[in-house]
């Protein structure tokens, strides 16, 4: 199924969206917001579940419905009028049915972060093509171990930005980079869990936008503690799904599917999120768990997505920097300046969105 | 005012508690929990101020008029007891009057951590005493730039351990340490606030032992992105108080008071936390609020509290076996082992607990 949040207060409000992101329903009787229902999964799951059915059941019904409709006026003369008829009232019957009631159309402007805020978001670096890339940049190898002990650190998830929320910055000389990466939400993980057992509890997949500002790293990594100030909030996709939703394209703890980033209307990667993923969600889930719970509504973060093929395009424009500088000694492509726009999507093998797409601008904060 | 959690799902359940943490009462019809209510801050806490009054003068009659009571029995046959009847009429009527009803004794075992997750913790190392110690222990120097530009990280907040919670770990050798720390919980920051805009935002101040794995940390920074394992979740002291309660002792943006910590009963370390502190709070609030915003409940720590002056003890395991290494080339101080246990507490200038203490046992976990 797909959830996904109405801009509402600090947490949103829960909407089961249909399949096609076009139409979806409150469930105020199931829970209040996503972070509501994830804290309480056995006793929602299946009745949000039934709901997704209905809404997806029942525009199914009401595109046959118009479908057939259409066909009846073409075909009134040369068929049997009254027979269609029927059909057509019985169609509607099933409808009304299947139908959940107070459905409106989706607006994407009106959607909050698909998890308006969690209680922890842990990054991981699980692509080592884009590791490696950037250590570059910095003039540093990676070292062997990076191939058995992820790369991971605690992110900042007081708040997402909404889908199409600008990233809004005091300062273009900040460096301002987009990243985009999938991420897992889990319900509660006991500290101690086992790659198997952390399987178990992957509950829903989104996309995710790690707005990072690459000219405020180098001095920050230099102390020692990790990002602070140049890991400012992250975007996430108008939707969550689970991982049914995902058919054969979520095998082995990964999403064996093209990550598309758009920057300024024009395509600049789309490197698949299943190939060279060093780690998969459920050992990355067991890193973070070491030594302590992760609570229900905790975000575990891919990293940013590159595939060693360079052909499949970049997540960040640190990476293709440094592609630049690798063949011409200097970068060309700057970072984002006000006004830029990046886009990030995943469409499933018919071409359809999965998550809806993050669509930010970059503008001045006031 | 003094503010804390009963034990009571992921929030708990807010109590106004009396100055002395004797007694506390509930307060449903303001906030249910502490974040609720610093997430509506302006709306709540004249009524908060109003109960905790209350409290604390319905505690002083009773206490009063329990004194009087036995100093009447005593004087009863020297003085004009008609007289003494109505006087103590009169100061049961302002009892009744001031007093909070259902009221209940404090008893630190129900208590949750002060607020029990926060949307965000943020922690800096703003004593420099304990930068340059932990540094030397592993061999490195304090650059000059940690004289302006302050150490933070981003922390682990989705839950914090009670106060009398044990710190349960799977392996003594991780090498379990405490860190005796203050901590501010800001309501909403804006980004890019000045330190004087910062000071504005802190309403509730702190204590927090941020638990701390010392054998994790040298990989875990070696890598670059920071704390992860090595810093699972901390305990909060048992209150949280406003800053008037700290009275002079709340100065500039500090608080001067030595924190003590105690280790299996014996005094380990009482250093000033008022005292060579580098950065004060409002300054690591602007540290922390630079390239973003901090949701109100957000907690921003001081880091292990620690004065130039050794002879006032440690905050932490780690910078006492920095001292024997110094002093005798090796160690003799061990980390914690299974069934230490570790008080940390502040005392008034009148020797009264402030916050209430943070007493822990370390568990082996199951």
């Amino acid at each position: 199924m797909k959830l996904a949040s109405l801009k509402n207060g600090r947490d949103g409000t829960l909407i089961v969206v249909n399949k096609k992101l076009q139409h979806a329903v409150e469930v105020p009787g199931i829970a209040a917001n996503l972070l509501q229902a994830l804290e309480n999964w056995p006793a929602v799951e299946r009745k949000l579940e039934l709901v997704y059915g209905s809404i997806n059941a029942g525009n199914q019904a009401a595109e046959y419905l118009s479908r057939v409709t259409e066909e009846t006026k073409v075909q009134q003369r040369v068929v049997d009028v009254p027979a269609y008829q029927r059909f057509l009232t019985e169609l509607s019957a099933t409808l009304d049915k299947g139908r959940v009631t107070n459905t409106f159309e989706l607006n994407v402007g009106e959607l909050a972060a698909a998890l308006p805020r969690a209680p922890q978001f842990v990054d991981g670096s699980a692509y080592l093509a884009h590791v490696e890339r950037v250590r570059k940049a910095r003039g540093v190898e990676m070292p062997p171990s990076f191939l058995h002990d992820p790369l991971m650190y605690q992110a900042v998830s007081d708040g997402f930005l909404a889908p199409t929320e600008p990233i809004r910055m005091a300062d273009e000389a900040w460096g301002i980079d987009f990243e985009s990466e999938v991420g897992v939400v889990v319900d509660d993980v006991p500290a101690g869990v086992t790659p198997d057992q952390a399987a178990q509890h992957i509950k829903l997949i989104l996309i995710i936008n790690d707005v990072s500002l690459r000219n405020l790293i180098p001095d920050e990594l230099a102390k020692g503690f990790g990002f602070l100030q140049s890991k400012p909030r992250s975007a996430l996709s108008p939707a969550a799904v689970t991982p049914d939703e995902l058919g054969s394209a979520w095998k082995d703890g990964k999403l064996h599917l093209p990550l598309v980033t758009h920057l300024n209307g024009k395509l600049f990667g789309e490197p698949n999120a299943g190939v060279d993923m060093q780690f998969n969600f459920p050992q990355l889930i067991a890193h973070a768990a070491k030594t302590r719970p992760l609570a229900a509504g905790s975000i575990v973060g891919s990293g940013t997505v590159a595939n060693q093929d360079e052909s499949k395009g970049s997540s960040c424009l640190a990476e293709k920097r440094v592609l630049e500088i690798i063949k011409d000694g200097k970068p060309k492509t700057p970072f984002m300046k006000f006004g830029d726009r990046v886009r990030i999507e995943m469409l499933d093998l018919r071409g359809a969105t999965i998550f809806g797409a993050i669509e930010q601008a970059v503008e001045k904060s006031k």
